[in-house]
């Protein structure tokens, strides 16, 4: 059984936006064991579109479109797969319910235009309500060439393809298409740090042959160990991934922070809820993006208790109660500052922990002694403050991303010491 | 003149990384008005790979393959360039000394492995050395099918393919192809609002033919108008794209907020610049979202003064002054709770305008009366605090992030009026 991936859309043909959801797709299939040989994509054009359906039915056995199910003039794939299987299209009364109830509880109704998402070719095997978005999914099947081939049309923003494809679409093919019971199993182990030095301490694992490899790649500021392997059981594929887990965790330690989605912030909320333990945060050049990133998790509310965001300085003063003469003699961005800043929220919010943060972002307002990207991070509880000094590469939204990251680091390592 | 970039790896296929050569090629082809009609991606398969040339052959008059022309055994580029040009593999001596020379700098010798990269198919117009790595890319020209193809393979490193190609392959395929000078213009116009919403005001436009075309995209609570030229000179292309631009914004008006790459967040900012006034923020349920947003424009520090993020309750009470009172009779997520934020930030902080926002961004914590996604937003200047009533459907991040983006819309929509 294999699969080919075609997306639909004259702006990634412009190179105005790239193709991640075959990247998506690409991973989907792979940990189910369907092969991908081909990914294709075509622009906002009926003609090519079937000629690439085509093409794919003559070397795959399920096709699946990305795009082009929007309700303008140049959403063509409904249109395209209906001329492909040889079926006229219908109008999906259940789905035009679908989008009336959703727009219902926004107070709006079902425009004309919008209707023209309701048109599906008439003798689809399923139509999968798009809990993101209006435009379905469609699952449709026909025999080309004397062979089955099954079509699934998918809304083209990610966000709506991702969960439509993840929690029906996905689950609908495998039940029904008798595919192969193989397993794949890929877990990522996620460490701030440096490729290098992660690298250096498990390089050798990288040669393991399957039924179990090691992969190993750089993100902005993190390192994601992928152990992956393929079994003919799910539990032969943990079994060989548990154990190349454990080998890592012996070597690397509490310096991995999460696994597989688990983001930095999860895994601090993670240990600040266990703790029982409550924080507050003092940002400055990051701009609430600490706070953002804490308040992702759900439950955010039970360890998180708000930040003063002081990126004037007078709101430092005046609301933090940094001395303006401290700001006078060392400067906003100081490691005094950051202190005052950790310290003072915690005692004003009430919290276990206070972190505070202050630097430079840039691109401008660098000078020889404080350059752009010098950031001061300091780390507050009953016992100590601790201040930590950072200098960033980049842009000024990689500085301040980096900056969130490693104060959330330090936050963590802190809770663990 | 049209081109197709046929991408080689498996490590695409299994969704390991995604395709951003296709998007850089295509991007460049573009503002030299070649089009792009098809992307194709295959594994590291000979049979496939020829294929795949053959396919593109019968549509597009240039093809680009990137990847696979490396020193190991799974990299068959080359040989596979061969067979579709029915040439032989011949030794190119100047790659070989070019690598030799490379290496000899870095105190290292040519490898057996590494020689493999000096076979190219024998009747190659050119060699282009590369300067970042040793694969060197190929140029080849054939009569396939009675039509001229020009077959350019480059090597996959991004940081390889991009200055081979812009540096080296493109300006000689322009030279020497004949290419008529062509030039693409594409403008983007972005507006909040959903698709169709737009597309009942501009779809008529969507009929247009070039040398002016005009592309409507749905992006995460925006929408995007990509209005696309092609013509003979760049003046004719800036004019074609002016006069629908100005045909755009007289159906659309205020409601465009920015071009190109300018986000909302940079929208507000610039307008908070020009008009000298200040903000700060009371941020609840978006936990520094919308701070972070603001602060991602540079010279943010000129108009923002920054935030507190009310998580708990007792911050909305005690740092913002909201009555607890209200907060019992009403609920934290309540317009008049929304309204005090908005109103005691722009005082306690002193800006000409003060943001509060307060909702649920689930997953749990909804009811009946107050369902998740729901979002009360208020923007307060010294005449009158306005309050907004949302419900935002999708997970905590959508929650958060429409919300987000809602507010900064709100309050620019304050500012022009």
């Amino acid at each position: 059984m294999n699969a080919e991936i075609i997306a639909i859309g004259t702006e990634i043909l412009i190179g105005s936006i790239v193709n991640t959801n075959a990247q998506y797709l690409s991973q989907k299939l792979a940990s189910h064991a369907i092969d991908v040989y081909h990914h294709t994509t075509v622009g906002d054009n009926i003609a090519r579109l079937v000629s690439a359906l085509e093409n794919a039915a003559m070397r795959a056995d399920i096709l699946i479109t990305c795009g082009g199910l929007g309700p303008t003039e140049d959403d063509i794939t409904a249109k395209a797969a209906a001329i492909f299987l040889k079926q006229d299209l219908v109008y999906h009364k259940p789905t035009h319910r679908a989008i009336e109830a959703k727009l219902e509880k926004a107070g709006k109704k079902i425009s004309p235009l919008m209707q023209n998402q309701c048109w599906v070719p008439s003798n689809s095997q399923i139509i999968f309500q798009n809990d993101h978005g209006t435009a379905p999914g469609i699952l449709s099947t026909t025999i080309y060439n004397d062979k089955r081939i099954w079509l699934l049309c998918l809304p083209g923003p990610p966000r709506e393809l991702k969960p439509l494809f993840e929690t029906k679409a996905l689950p609908y093919l495998i039940d029904h298409l008798k595919i192969k019971k193989q397993f794949f199993k890929v877990r990522t182990l996620k460490i701030m740090g440096s490729e290098t030095s992660v690298a250096e301490k498990v390089g050798d694992l990288m040669k393991l042959k399957p039924p179990v490899t090691l992969g190993i790649y750089a993100k902005p500021s993190l390192v994601e160990l992928k152990i992956m392997s393929k079994d003919s059981s799910e539990s032969k594929t943990v079994a060989h991934v548990n154990r190349i887990e454990k080998i890592i965790r012996k070597r690397l330690g509490k310096s991995i922070f999460g696994i597989d989605q688990e983001t930095l912030g999860d895994a601090v909320g993670k240990i600040l809820a266990k703790q029982k333990k409550s924080l507050s945060l003092a940002e400055s050049c990051t701009g609430g993006l600490i706070g953002h990133e804490i308040t992702q998790s759900p439950g955010a509310s039970n360890y998180f208790k708000g930040s003063v965001v002081a990126y004037a300085n007078c709101i430092k003063t005046q609301l933090l109660l940094v001395p303006s003469k401290m700001i006078e003699r060392y400067g906003a961005v100081s490691p005094q500052v950051a202190e005052s800043m950790a310290q003072n929220i915690r005692t004003s919010f009430g919290t276990d922990f206070g972190l505070g943060i202050t630097g430079i972002a840039g691109p401008t307002g660098g000078t020889r002694s404080k350059p752009v990207g010098l950031v001061y991070i300091a780390i507050s509880d009953v016992r100590k403050t601790q201040v930590y000094k950072n200098i960033f590469m980049g842009t000024r939204s990689d500085v301040k991303h980096r900056a969130a990251l490693a104060a959330l680091e330090y936050l963590r390592l802190t809770l663990l010491s």
